[in-house]
């Protein structure tokens, strides 16, 4: 199944994209895609629902906006420098283990929105990644057992602002957490449409040039480990983003650096999980 | 006033502290403590709900377990090394401008919950914090505003796993983010309770032995400086929490550093806000 969710921003409703990607509102099936939605078998539940209703569903215009698939997580767990060149690209040291840190949820927005060019900022820069929801409540998740605890994946682009991230004192979190830095879809794939998660093409192009270029075969610690390395640390709850790592590309690591501008448009995808597009504006010009 | 929540872990239901100390349920109010009570004006309307229905709520008996005072924020913002002396115990420079982090809000619990020492942990740290609840969304706030986006003050105990949060790779979220780790109560104090934030007594015994004794007007960044900074990075929204810093008297900052073990027990408060207290149990021990 491909989650979607539609209308306006902190308002969107759930929505299914069918095998020949028509979208249909599932506003009927009377539950928005939340934490208690994985929690409570919802993926099944809405299947079955959907066995019965998917004829009386209505279908989408083409231009409906499209949020995030999921409704806001408790958290958005990023694992950095999870690709070797990347790391290298970044000037730091392989990490020995995962290096975790947060997104704030207020960053999250839809695939085709807007991303804002925060005040004062020269630095704002692309990352493709695939990402991963959480379906059932993890913690002390064995590798071997991680996947049982996974819902879906879905494409995300961590947004990050290198100067707030890395020339303000401390903490990677001031670059990573502005409004609209978190492109979530266009739609959650549930587990069994990702045949292998460690063995997916992602890519981004900046006004049609290709920037980033690559496949999650090349994570330095792949989709289990990186489930239970933080459920070691922390409970994952259902409907929670783990955003993996992205690939050597970015603009922080070309020579002279390059950041983006009013108008510059980024297009970005994972292999089976769709497409997303964001112009960006700056935050002077909205 | 004084809003309290009480009932199971996960399933508390609100209620208000009054003058007396005497605890009552405003379940009948029908809303928690959420992001959309205090967007939509909601300790006002509570306010004129209790005039008129106060004498009507039942009163709760005195062994009723208090959960966190505010249901789960969308996040969790602490300020790093906010105290001269702390950052000196810690080893590290003080900031030239606030250490921003994230804890979990899934390490959210009750004031006098447990606190769990998590597996494989030698290193589990207490620090006593001024928390600032948001009232209303709150965007690149000025200085001189950045009070009237507060709804109140609440105590928070910033637990920490030192070597999680220096040792592992990174970023300091995997020692600030375990189960737990972040007792908030007994209660959430509107801000017309609190005369002056930036002036108030906080401390934090071990074992009945005082271990940290300061005052917030040590504070290197006061609560308008660290309001108005992270509104520059991101958007608070209402109902975000978060907590200011901690001073002087940590476990890590102690020669030799001490930690919390099984059968600890950990008191503190700030002046105004009530004090909480949480037993110490081991993991292994659960």
């Amino acid at each position: 199944m491909k989650l979607i969710r539609f209308g306006e921003l902190n308002n969107e409703k759930p929505g299914v994209q069918l095998a020949d990607t028509t979208k249909i509102d599932v506003s009927e099936f009377g539950e928005d895609y939340t934490e208690q939605f994985f929690e409570t078998d919802g993926l099944n539940r809405l299947e079955k629902w959907l066995n019965e209703n998917q004829s009386s569903c209505k279908v989408l215009p083409e231009n409906t906006r499209l949020g995030s698939p999921i409704a806001r997580p408790s958290k958005l767990v990023c694992v950095g420098l999870n690709y070797a060149k990347h790391a290298a690209e970044s000037g730091m040291d392989l990490p020995k283990e995962p290096v975790l840190f947060f997104k704030a949820t207020s960053s999250i927005v839809g695939p085709y929105d807007t991303v804002v060019i925060p005040k004062g900022s020269t630095k704002t820069d692309w990352e493709v990644e695939l990402a991963v929801v959480i379906g059932k409540k993890a913690s002390y998740v064995s590798e071997s057992e991680a996947l049982d605890y996974v819902a879906g994946y879905v494409l995300h682009n961590d947004v990050s602002e290198r100067a707030f991230q890395l020339e303000r004192e401390g903490q990677w979190v001031k670059g990573k957490s502005c409004d609209t830095f978190a492109p979530l879809g266009p739609f959650l794939a549930t587990k069994d449409e990702v045949k292998d998660p460690n063995n997916l093409h992602l890519w981004l192009k900046l006004n049609g040039k290709t920037m980033q270029d690559s496949t999650t075969s090349d994570l330095v610690f792949n989709i289990q480990e990186v489930v239970s390395y933080i459920s070691q640390f922390m409970t994952l709850l259902p409907g929670d983003v783990i955003s993996t790592g992205t690939p050597f590309g970015v603009g922080l690591g070309l020579k002279p650096p390059l950041y983006l501008k009013q108008g510059d448009v980024m297009e970005l995808g994972v292999e089976g999980l769709g497409i997303s597009k964001q112009e960006v504006v700056a935050y002077e010009n909205l």
